[in-house]
């Protein structure tokens, strides 16, 4: 990989922002954004950290990835609900560039990597804010970023994007295989965000306790068999994260249960759509997560 | 039973108030509310139905049964949420009555039991409506009502009771064994008003279709083996009345739906609690009913 002389992050809501920003303290950060409007303003204002940071970068920012600088990592921050669409615009540009996907769930790589032949990296975030304009991102939890090679790339390769990342104010662990720590996420995700989804609640106590404790460890048990089935050895106990969250107290809004209230579209096919699909595939039953995905899936239903 | 010249209806929701309104039309009503103002509108103005049917009759409403003359039949036509307050609001009243329950679910019939020695019927509703004022309420769904004895009563009761509701403009069938059909709508009810309550979807084509339709299905099928580990015979299939009920296309919005959109307190104990309690209780295993009875206490969880 060359070396890190300008990233390029594609899709700029709070975690494309929160990374954007950071990365604008160490190198040449450019932003593609899907509205001009949004381009002008961070091109105009630049990108301002509060909560945990409090700092203002400048950013190069564009609708069109030929408007911006020739990047060597691009970070495809964008949801999952959008990935499609940004994988689509960027087909044909950056041929110099490492992709990295960030996206919840499972399968990203796979959508940009039928997009070009660049080298990628997958990841996966912990990190959450609260995005309070197009140029303002609040950083509030300060977790990991994790890094691993997916295709034509190498663990050297995760570690200088970790180190990068670092550098940056952030923080960052490389993998040499990611998906032990994706799969903890996953279960994690499908679980939390699906329970918050569908009962309005936010990630709190009632996750550990009655009546929901107990449903939310046996999704999570689920996980784990499917994860099993598909060979993979969990990196973290996803039960063990979600006691641990939920003592810290945040009371955290997990974006499945903001894009209900909203009435946008989920991630649900990323996250419990892939988790399920894999489960399947493998021979892993999954009933209480085939439940709450079709759920879900019902929600998005009920909007139109 | 004696002759039944005086009827009270505890309670004057939908239901009540289209049991009171019907029964006003053949014999002597009473109506027993919780509000001094909903009386005195009774009192006044009378009970008007619309919809299918278009009439106004007088009505004798008060908030204390004392006030009330003596009924030779107390019909406890209150939401299951209600029930334990209307129930000991009636404890030590009505000496001479029978006194039938109507409530979603199993269990309504011993909430009663517990207040008072009063000859017991049960009863299920099918029938439905939208409660336009304290003294309108628009009758929409014209199905019956199916009675059958619980305590000191027998099928003779059962039957006088449905001739009078017959008499009265509505539709209802004596059963000598009430089970086999309270069976029937508590499966119906704990899944098509679980999964209504989660996704936001009123009860329409989703329910018999992918995604949801599975779910459904896979949910039906518990409570049947849960009916069944009860020792009870069905006597209809909750699968073929849910997808007779989408194909006629009402998108009937369940209670439960319209309870958690208000933020009011749900039938979940009488329904979804007590079809998991029971299978619970014969060794049955329901893993996806325990899942919604779950995520809608969990939703009501989210009111606060």
């Amino acid at each position: 990989m060359a070396a890190l002389m300008n990233v390029c992050v594609a899709g700029a809501g709070t975690i494309g922002s929160l990374l954007a920003a950071h990365l604008g303290r160490v190198t040449d950060v450019s932003v593609l954004v899907r509205r001009e409007e949004h381009a002008r303003a961070l091109n105009r204002d630049g990108l301002r950290v509060s909560g945990r940071a409090d700092f203002t970068v400048r950013v190069t920012a564009a609708v069109d990835p030929a408007d911006l600088p020739e990047p060597d990592l691009v970070v495809v921050a964008c949801k999952g609900s959008d990935l499609e669409a940004v994988a689509a615009g960027i087909e044909g540009e950056f041929g110099r560039a490492t992709v990295m996907t960030i996206q919840n769930g499972l399968g990203a790589e796979d959508v940009v990597a039928a997009r070009g032949r660049w080298p990628l990296l997958s990841s996966v975030t912990f990190m959450s804010g609260t995005r309070h304009s197009d140029t303002h991102v609040e950083y509030i939890l300060d977790a990991a970023t994790w890094i691993g090679p997916y295709r034509a790339t190498t663990p050297a390769d995760a570690r200088t994007v970790a180190d990068l990342l670092v550098g940056a104010g952030l923080k960052a662990e490389p993998y040499d295989d990611l998906r032990p720590a994706q799969w903890s996420k996953l279960i994690f995700n499908a679980t939390v965000n699906g329970v918050a989804a569908l009962t309005g609640l936010p990630h709190d106590h009632h996750f550990a306790e009655e009546p929901l404790g107990p449903l939310v460890h046996a999704l999570m048990d689920e996980g784990k068999a499917a994860a099993a089935a598909a060979g993979v050895q969990l990196a973290e106990d996803p039960w063990e994260m979600n006691v641990f969250a939920t003592q810290r107290g945040f009371r955290h809004s997990p974006s499945m249960l903001e894009d209900v209230r909203a009435h946008r579209p989920t991630e649900v096919e990323l996250i419990n759509g892939s988790l399920v699909r894999s489960a399947r595939a493998n021979g892993a039953p999954v009933p209480l997560q085939e439940t709450v995905y079709a759920l879900v899936r019902g929600r998005e239903e009920s909007y139109s």
